[in-house]
């Protein structure tokens, strides 16, 4: 791991998604090296010089970027979660995986939550990962808000979920570089589940009063 | 039901514990008729009698002011929760049903979310009282705050989930009488697990950070 939380190389796997991307332009915007993955390094690169205007990006494949970081975000889609992590379990290992996917599913009436037999993602990442640092993070963030170039600061509270008290402590710094945003303790991993379902209340939310709705926690 | 609002009267079934008392509390505070429901109507007239000084505020047996009552709201333990609703189907049906029950449990580690055959508490709820209309509301309120006197506006969003837009609209515009409350829609029930769930991080939340953390929806 970097001396300083700046010095810290972050790879965003999926990172050529809207979630992923927009937490790479962030984290581009507040100084970090930042490694796009997807499986295409092709794709990962396009997206990469699409925001070089924000900083140091660079674009690979996903297991090339995961080698190459001290800090590992998934964003990539529910659908492979699991057969993703499991073939890059040895290159994350000792690493710091923040994972901020939400199992969600979509119909007429919305969204909502798929059952993980795990519990959670986070709780599947920490399962096919032993060696790792496993966190849940940033899955109420609005890409769209992080995408916006007029969006400066986002009103929001990442709530950070884990059992490694030195892992969470980091990530909740992490989040706090995103202006605007605080990095707030949300509890162990086996309270993540709620966390990521949640996503979909903010759907519906986001839906009846037309706004890109969060989450602030009050007296904190 | 009541013309006006404040012409509701608000049964509170489980009123004499902390959770129903404080809402009791407060409703009365804001004009409404309260009855406070236990399993003992000497008990619950004995906290309807500690309460007289917030206003109208009455008590009895739990299926006596579930009778009597425009909109009841259900705050037992999670253990007595579906024979109790069971029992008062009858007396229940064609009123508003207002679930704010956590199924929680609690170890060395904290509170953890319990699981729930129907998916929630208040699925649970609907599905034992399919002639009521069912909302749940109300489940992070802190007990203490609602019971502080020096407490005058709690600052908190209450999530108000269901079905039928009519009932959830009414318990929104019911928790912004409780001062510095807004009630914001938080989607159907099929959502609401994570909501009741959540409870547990608020726990978390409040242990790390000795505090009594709330949510506010950011953006609405």
């Amino acid at each position: 791991m970097a001396d300083q939380l700046e010095d810290v190389t972050i790879a965003i796997l999926g990172g050529t998604g809207d979630q992923g991307n927009g937490l790479a332009r962030r984290f581009a915007l507040a100084g970090h090296r930042v490694l796009i993955g997807s499986r295409s390094a092709d794709r990962a690169q396009a997206a990469a010089e699409a925001l070089a205007d924000a900083g140091r990006v660079e674009g690979g494949a996903n297991a090339d970027v995961a080698a190459e970081a001290d800090l590992v975000i998934v964003a990539v889609p529910w659908d492979g979660h699991k057969a993703l992590l499991t073939d890059l379990a040895g290159v994350l290992a000792g690493k710091i995986v923040v994972d901020c996917v939400n199992p969600l599913g979509f119909d007429k009436q919305g969204a909502y939550a798929l059952p993980v037999e795990e519990g959670s993602a986070v709780q599947q990442a920490a399962a096919v990962l032993p060696g790792s640092r496993v966190v849940g993070a940033f899955h109420h963030v609005s890409a769209k808000l992080l995408l916006d170039p007029s969006v400066e600061a986002i009103d929001l509270d990442v709530l950070v979920l884990g059992d490694d008290r030195e892992a969470t402590d980091l990530v909740q710094a992490l989040a706090a570089r995103i202006p605007g945003v605080r990095g707030i303790y949300g509890g162990r991993l086996r309270n993540a589940h709620q966390v990521e379902a949640f996503t979909a209340n903010l759907v519906a939310i986001n839906r009846r009063y037309k706004a890109h709705a969060g989450i602030r926690v009050t007296d904190v």
